[in-house]
């Protein structure tokens, strides 16, 4: 497979070939004008795309394999044109899109882009710079570290999270990425900064809900906690977690001389949005000395507006909070906000320090230095995107997109409430509510399937217990709202749709 | 600090304000016949940062706190203007950045960004899917795997790294996140899959050079094994791993009853671009029936090339491998490439199927979600900008700067030696080399500050030992050659630089 030996580099120093001018060749590196030229090409393509999306179909259509048979299967020798890049967009891409910016994309959770964030999201790219270290890009940390602690006021966190204070922010890619490490700093704290160094020593806990994100149990087998050592709290009838079940576990493997180091609430679960009690879960959590982490990464944003801040009570007892703007807030993928009340914890935990990361400012500790603050190294510039939303729709025009998903969720529960062949269950007032047939697990998998092939709108679905039901439960089809371009119009369309094929399906 | 209580969902669902028409105030969404005209204005500031970024000063002049305190306190409350928001680039920003496209950024590793890649990264923030299901968006994965094939072909990568093997390759955000999992997977393999489930046993090993990347040991914490576990091989005269002392350690290991599961070899050190010797490391590592994988994160690339491809022998004996296309493959950060022989190792240990994630194309088996193959559960279609890259290229554009950087580096090699002030070392033909004054750390700390100050250029440093000295040996400066717009003039100025400031220096 190898050619020449290793033995002598000197040798394998490569002469180029030379052009017609005797100048050695170097690559095709697109000029700052062509990059004028090719860039206002793609900013008319995006345009399009906003126009069109509407009225292409929500799921793709591709079957397994088609993408792939339209690329192939090498990779080419000489440079292409940038039109033919551009056109294969049309032929290649845009068939094997699912819609996630589809105004009738109701699938999972919605993952809000804007104009803003696209554009400052370019602007990281054209940037180009790595702020892994404050050094690396100071203006990457500090508008970054300056953000969040915007968002402490705008969310009314604890001011305990501020940078200011013992704690601060960090973007991190997701919700997952910001469980493993809060559940890794839970370790740390535990063993008193011992499991870094000696490895999980056996015997720790973490708690969360059946209703939680499998983030959670992803994040016990990375830490090397095991799945075993999760306990899955029940929940109450409005599917959230119990927090007598809660008290006995810990109470339990307390007995046992188990450690409890984590508990994870949720506020608003995938399923169905329930929101945990956090106030109770955190009395406990406390007693046992363990790591409160919060999980809002879909529901966070209800926290901009003061009539719906309740539903995030108990927050302000948290270690540590998440949630993303890339999903409710305006901020395209990937942007996930998370906040630790000590910093020194989560530092403690990732902390590693090279000669050739050493720098005077870091040496002299006057610096915030990301990549102790997550698993990666390297970090793009992802607060760009995060400040110029904000700025560009304001608190208010946040508020209002908020506002606009919790008043068309409210319409779209009532016009279906009124169908008496349908159960609607709406576990908080967030844009999040589920729906089944009442004749059962076949009628309603037939809507959303009859609803998903019409390319109208994409439904996903869940299982869960409805109300007074025991056992597993029935499933239910999912109705998130909240995308950026998502109107009243789409919402009543969606309700006739699902109460046309509530009619069809018996 | 929460308001009313959540006994009652319904009556908080906030009624929006009219406005003067009697239409319910809706956010400021940007409209795309506005996204078009800030975003053209954009296109036209990237360009102009891409013809004036040769005359900024690399490392920015900002102090501690000086761009925060360009920052208001609080978020607006109203929507501001776009052109505000691109003024305060020029106002906050661009003063706070050190600048990696800078062509004469020769500190840690360059980060390379191109046209295409900045465009092909723009295109996904515009079309804004989120793949983290082959469902969610079937392009997002398929364009993926392909053009994770097309570089198993252009690197001379092993066979079953290919996706219609028995492996498969994924696009990850840095190579620190690529070690992590690969040591996850190793563990998993290590305990018959049962780590995942009960936790780190305890007994586990990995072995890895004295000159390896940080993230090895930081992949040792997270994962729950601890640093103490991880063993620092001893490195020969050219800071390669000593294979005899790996096999020492592993049969010491096994005799006292661990379980050695994991070797990192690395292609391309940090410090100073050594090059372990991977097939005897191969060798030990299949006989202590361990997981060897290969971090090849800057030098990657240099696979492209035929003459250069033994400084990869070794690696068609890895279980996994990763390279960094953001560095030295002219696609701009974030992208890891990583690949696995066996996919089921990774996906087994990684894989999570809650119900809400659940689909006819993954029950059927016969697409990849990609969600199972990292820590993230969602994701980018960061493929685009690797695929634009490699088309607008070609493949023997890719080449010609790969060799374009191992000519620049080999010219000013030989600038520098011929200066008998300076000693100069360079572990393989690929573009780092480190260089000191002879007359000690001070001279060279004074060296490389002075011109790091004048903004000219910007290295970074690193402490290894040069020729056949002991101990911990000396400071050496770092110069990583290979940024995008890089050329010969720029290095003959550094080389010119270095001699005076050597001269200056004693």
């Amino acid at each position: 497979m190898r050619g020449c030996p290793p033995a002598r580099y000197a040798g394998c120093v490569h002469q180029p070939p030379a052009d017609a001018t005797g100048r050695p060749a170097v690559p095709n590196h697109m000029s700052p004008d062509e990059f004028r030229r090719h860039g206002h090409a793609v900013v008319e393509r995006i345009a399009r795309y906003m126009e069109e999306v509407r009225d292409l179909p929500v799921l793709s259509r591709d079957r397994p394999g088609d993408v792939a048979a339209r690329l192939p299967a090498h990779a080419p020798e000489r440079p292409e044109p940038f039109s033919v890049l551009l056109d294969d967009l049309d032929r290649v891409v845009v068939p094997g899109l699912t819609h996630w910016q589809h105004p009738r994309f109701f699938g999972y959770f919605p993952a809000n882009a804007s104009g803003p964030a696209i554009l400052g999201d370019f602007v990281s790219s054209g940037l180009a710079v790595q702020g892994m270290l404050w050094q690396t890009s100071p203006a990457c940390t500090e508008v970054e570290t300056r953000v969040l602690d915007w968002l402490v006021d705008l969310l009314d966190l604890p001011g305990a999270f501020r940078s200011t204070s013992t704690g601060g922010g960090v973007i991190q890619d997701t919700a997952s990425s910001a469980t493993l490490c809060a559940l890794v700093a839970a370790r740390e704290r535990a063993t008193g900064m011992r499991s870094r160094e000696h490895g999980n020593p056996g015997g720790l806990v973490a708690y969360t809900s059946t209703e939680a994100h499998s983030s959670v149990e992803k994040a016990m087998i990375v830490a090397g906690l095991g799945t075993a050592q999760l306990r899955l709290v029940p929940t109450d009838d409005a599917r959230r977690l119990d927090p007598a079940a809660l008290a006995a576990l810990v109470a339990e493997d307390r007995a046992a001389g188990r450690t409890p180091c984590f508990v994870c609430a949720t506020v608003g679960t995938t399923s169905t949005g329930a929101i945990d009690p956090v106030p109770q879960i955190a009395e406990i959590t406390a007693s046992a000395g363990a790591w409160l982490h919060v999980d809002a990464a879909w529901a966070g944003p209800a926290g901009l507006c003061p009539e719906l801040r309740h539903l995030l009570a108990g927050v302000e007892r948290a270690d540590s909070y998440c949630f993303n703007p890339h999903k409710w807030m305006l901020v395209n993928f990937d942007c996930d906000c998370f906040w630790v009340r000590d910093r020194r914890a989560l530092v403690g935990a990732l902390s590693i320090l090279p000669e050739y990361l050493r720098n005077e400012a870091t040496d002299a500790g006057r610096v915030i230095d990301y990549r102790d603050w997550h698993v990666p190294l390297g970090r793009r510039f992802r607060a760009l995107k995060l400040w110029w939303t904000i700025r560009w729709y304001g608190a208010e025009g946040l508020r209002s997109h908020v506002r606009e998903g919790v008043r068309l969720n409210a319409r779209l529960a009532a016009a279906l409430a009124a169908d008496d062949r349908l159960e609607v269950l709406g576990d908080s007032p967030l844009p999040l509510l589920c729906v089944r047939h009442r004749a059962g697990d076949e009628a309603t998998r037939t809507m959303r399937e009859r609803i998903n092939a019409s390319g109208e709108a994409f439904l996903t679905h869940c299982r869960t217990r409805g109300r007074g039901t025991d056992g597993a439960g029935h499933e239910w089809i999912r109705v998130a709202i909240g995308g950026t371009a998502t109107t009243e119009a789409d919402v009543d369309r969606l309700g006739a749709r699902l109460r046309e094929e509530a009619l069809l399906a018996g």
